[in-house]
């Protein structure tokens, strides 16, 4: 299948385009190397070495797998290119993580609540805009969402795949029953972003007829896939910071160097996880298996649920390191409970990685591997919700 | 009270301003004219001869009555501007007019889609940001949205001011109450931004307690205010073409000619509507009576639900203008019921103005005035929702 990967250079884009491109699919990857200059903006590193996209997809080609096109093009600008690239290349899938996808960064000053939204917004808008202008059969489009779209605020009912049954009581007191798109709860900027694709695309597929699957994605963890670990040039980033590491991953990073795990508030937000390697797998069977287009589909792509506490206790009874109780820079409560379906990806086949010690010391390894290139003022959180509240730093 | 009025040179800001103006409070407009160039664009022209915003302020001081400053910038792209106004001004209340207001110009062609999403969300994400970095007090935020948020494919119930009371079952079939922001069903790109700016408000208000007020305006109809009769120069905008007109001005225009009232497809099609007198009223209201800021405060701008075909043949009988079926160019239900809440405003002590043949005979004497500006080709409404249905234009 002739596939395009907006945003192929980041971290859950990279290995789905290595991914797809071993199981046969023809890969161009469409990206304006965002990641790499917000690295730059913020003096942050990935843990890996990860060389330059081209680099990366001539090692590829260079170990006789399929070639993977690159295009250098910001989705959010210039949609003119966008469309002559689309017309160009017919894909039949266009799978989308060409966003800015940290929530403390979109919170870190008006500057960047602003760069979040033109990039997020208007580069959604402008996929849309360009797959309506394809001349021939329109692609198909798979989205990169987020769990967060839900918020964390209700624990009484499981969270459905994008859809839930209510009830609205008429004038004569019946509950008349009805589906609605989950109501929209976003805790960040960044979120928020996600939740407005997620109304562009509610009104794209109602008029248009657009093909659409949202994927509302829990907190990733791990870093590789057995195509990144080919070869070093190919590997995935690491991120450890406070903006973009992901929980999970920056307890293991900071215990390989004996630093305390900073748990924000009583860590006591509980939240949904997946492995990098099944972030992979999920998109894979999202695209092999079109939805049908009558209305958006949406799956929540996660695995399990675990509280941030939970997790850093795993991670300090396996590798020694102290928990540090730090202030919570968010806006979110200090404890909630999380129930969360997954049938869509379920019923099409996935058997989710579960949690366990072995993945943790695998990472938690491969961390220790890396600890050189581990900058320590680079690991506290330092982007706070708003002026009162600045986030703790733990006494090292 | 200090205001600015952000699209203060359009159809419902210009009143406004005036109305505002006249009753004590301090106005500053900020326009960037875009209503004016688009009717460049299209060929298009208000029936009524309205004079330079320039012109039409010093008429108005010229009168004796208090100066209201006027600042073009473009709110969607100067947000440095925006920013150092708000600092400067200090205004109490902002209200926020200043969206491209059309659904058919929204969905003329992919470019129109791109600057009305351009154009709505991120001048209104603009305005947020320059609010929150007010370095006193924040201004209230009003902002005028649209009916067409709810969209009207349910009858079921009355339409509540924003928020809908739900039941969700949970898993041992107890049905559990919960408060909704009523979910979003737009009907065209220009409803969707509506929808995104509802979006943008529930999160700055939640993560940063900006106080603001959402109004949900019906169809508006009627052309000018006690202020805007104070002099030629001060008369509002008056749309009769196929994109800005809205119908039931339309079919008093069309009925000031003797062209056939044009109903698109059975005129089955229930709107809720108010008189502009109550445009201006309402908004005073709003910004007289700030909200607690707890929660964005919705209220629902609208006097009173007809079915389009209604409205003709009440235009017809008063006139004996003949009614023409043409197809719908919208994607919309053909036939739909309405009932709709507005105790918000209400509450507030809004009498809404109530449609009668004299209002509508005033309407209609004051087109038959200005008929020789009628440019009968920019009658027929030619922008469709999608490619298949292009819309009828009635045998004349």
């Amino acid at each position: 299948m002739k596939v395009i990967i907006l945003g192929g250079d980041g971290f859950c884009g990279w290995p789905t385009a290595l991914h797809l491109s071993k199981e046969g699919h023809d890969v161009t990857i469409l990206d304006n190397l965002s990641r790499r200059s917000i690295d730059d903006e913020l003096g942050t590193n990935s843990l890996t070495n990860i060389p330059s996209i081209h680099k990366r997809l001539s090692t590829w080609s260079n170990l006789g797998n399929s070639k993977i096109k690159f295009i250098n093009i910001d989705i959010a600008k210039e949609l003119g290119n966008l469309i002559d690239v689309f017309k160009e290349e017919e894909p039949e899938a266009i799978i989308h993580f060409a966003e800015q996808r940290a929530a403390p960064y979109s919170m870190k000053s008006m500057t960047h609540e602003k760069y979040t939204v033109h990039n997020n917004v208007l580069g959604t808008h402008n996929v849309l805009l360009a797959i309506n202008k394809m001349p021939n059969k329109k692609a198909d489009l798979v989205h990169l969402g987020t769990m967060g779209v839900y918020g964390y605020d209700g624990a009484e009912f499981p969270i459905p795949d994008g859809y839930q049954n209510i009830y609205i009581e008429n004038e004569s007191g019946e509950k008349i029953k009805k589906e609605i798109l989950y109501p929209a709860n976003p805790g960040s900027v960044y979120h928020m972003t996600k939740c407005i694709d997620a109304q562009l695309f509610q009104f794209y597929n109602k008029n248009y007829k657009l093909k659409i699957t949202d994927l509302h994605q829990g907190i990733v963890w791990g870093c590789n896939t057995k195509e990144t670990l080919e070869h070093p040039d190919l590997v995935n980033r690491f991120d450890y910071d406070g903006d973009y590491g992901t929980v999970l991953n920056r307890f293991l990073i900071q215990a390989s160097i004996n630093y305390p795990l900073t748990v924000h508030g009583t860590g006591g937000q509980t939240r949904a996880f997946i492995n990098i390697k099944d972030t992979v797998k999920c998109i894979k069977l999202a695209i092999e298996n079109p939805p049908s287009g009558e209305r958006v589909r949406i799956a929540n792509q996660m695995a399990e649920t675990f509280s941030v506490k939970h997790l850093a206790e795993r991670v300090s009874n396996l590798t020694g390191a102290k928990i540090a109780f730090v202030n919570n820079p968010r806006n979110e409560l200090e404890e909630n409970e999380l129930s969360v379906k997954n049938e869509v990806l379920c019923n099409l086949g996935w058997n989710p990685i579960k949690l366990d010690d072995s993945g943790l010391h695998e990472i938690y390894s491969y961390a220790k591997k890396h600890v050189g290139n581990i900058n320590l003022e680079m690991i506290p959180a330092t982007s706070c919700w708003n002026e009162s509240k600045m986030p703790g730093i733990p006494t090292l």
